[in-house]
């Protein structure tokens, strides 16, 4: 397929790759920076514009994957191509696009991606959205192509998707930074964190989080947890995270309890 | 080594099977269930035993792997036989053994451990402390048979540790729970959250966390998370947590904002 990215963000860039690794040509790379548009263009051997008049309409698909905010206004502009468009937003419906055109969908990777760390693109689950039947099946053949986890997800369905992913993957992250703040503190490294952090994680691969539950809340240890307390008495915003997750820990369905 | 573990649960499990594998013997397990004694002790060829009046003297240490408020009345039970005891909570003070014996320590490996799961323990950071320096000689010799990463801290730090590991650990479990429920709702599977709670604890192997926050909050994006308080509302407990954990990500230091 020919593919034009519009976006030279995370999503874009690693979404890029993937489509030139499975045998795609990236025709352009749009990017309000032409130096962002062309650091991403040279990897993947396409040209860079920084200006959606110079839009090559040749190509057969364009991948929106910018900010939520700015999907609509871009897809007004490529509207006039009459070329499937698709964006790549957790949060934003299909309708954002719909206002525009009847050529659409959603190509969704549930997955979190940074600049500076490859992923492997055939374990990303791709939620996959099409305005009928055919773009549907078109946008399937394609993320099979790139990805072993094909899923159809409407707009409703992605929007909870969406939501799980903060719970599971942006949370957890913060959690890590306070965890490695409080160490910090005292002068011990961030390494002493890691493999533990790893482990929380693989532990779920196979397992349900919620029959993995450990720490003092799951033993509803009170003298564990009055002492952590007092530990953050300096910051009263830690202090209500740690009682309101424990409160949640305290009552989570399914446990097995008097684990160490 | 000559070792006696009291307890079965998962630390004495993975520290009796690491203990073992290292060429050490394990002389005895205590539970009060003979059951979980002699399922424990069969696998590291121990005595199994559940009355304390039936420990075996000719041992070299005994390691006390069992829930906080447990420790005390048993060292004091252990105390008459005069040998070396180490317990292995990140929240115990020394203190509470020393109250019983001056030949005493600490032993707490920093890993989160389940009975279905094997974990590398040439990987698990062990917090070590010793009453005196002969003590903690022999404690760190004993921790390098097992591990590879052994670190000296004191009754303070190994408390902070302790708390760090909760935010690091038992809280992004709890998350991942509250994931899984959220999608379950729509009928949707857990494994379609797993590789991005996979990718997110490998990400910060080599990365602070604070620098690849990812999410609605780290780009205040009110709309999103505004989208997500309302998803949320049969559940005011989890509105009030993501609307504190999104606090705590927008106050995040040393952040790179524009993320996707």
């Amino acid at each position: 397929m020919r593919i034009t990215l519009i976006g030279s963000g995370n999503v874009a860039t690693h979404l890029a790759a993937a489509f030139k690794n499975a045998g795609h040509s990236i025709v352009q790379i749009y990017s309000r920076s032409l130096q962002n548009a062309s650091l991403l263009a040279y990897h993947v051997k396409a040209d860079p514009i920084d200006d959606l008049k110079h839009i090559n309409p040749e190509t057969d698909l364009f991948v929106i994957a910018i900010k939520d905010d700015a999907i609509g206004p871009v897809a007004e502009k490529l509207a006039v191509h009459k070329k499937l468009m698709v964006h790549t937003s957790g949060a934003a419906d299909l309708y954002t696009l719909l206002a525009f055109s009847d050529h659409v969908g959603v190509f969704y990777p549930l997955q979190t991606f940074s600049k500076n760390k490859e992923v492997d693109f055939r374990n990303v689950p791709l939620c996959i959205e099409g305005n009928d039947n055919t773009i549907t099946g078109q946008l399937q053949q394609l993320a099979q192509t790139i990805s072993n986890k094909v899923y159809l997800i409407d707009s409703a369905k992605r929007k909870t998707l969406h939501l799980a992913a903060v719970f599971a993957c942006n949370f957890p992250n913060y959690l890590y930074a306070i965890g490695q703040q409080i160490i910090a503190k005292d002068d011990l490294d961030f390494d002493m964190l890691r493999p533990l952090i790893l482990e929380t994680a693989e532990k779920v691969q196979h397992n349900l989080p919620s029959n993995v539950q450990t720490g003092p809340a799951i033993r509803n240890d009170k003298q564990t947890m009055d002492a952590h307390i007092k530990l953050l008495q300096s910051d009263p915003h830690l202090q209500e995270l740690y009682t309101l997750l424990s409160q949640g820990i305290i009552k989570l369905e399914t446990p097995r309890r008097g684990d160490k």
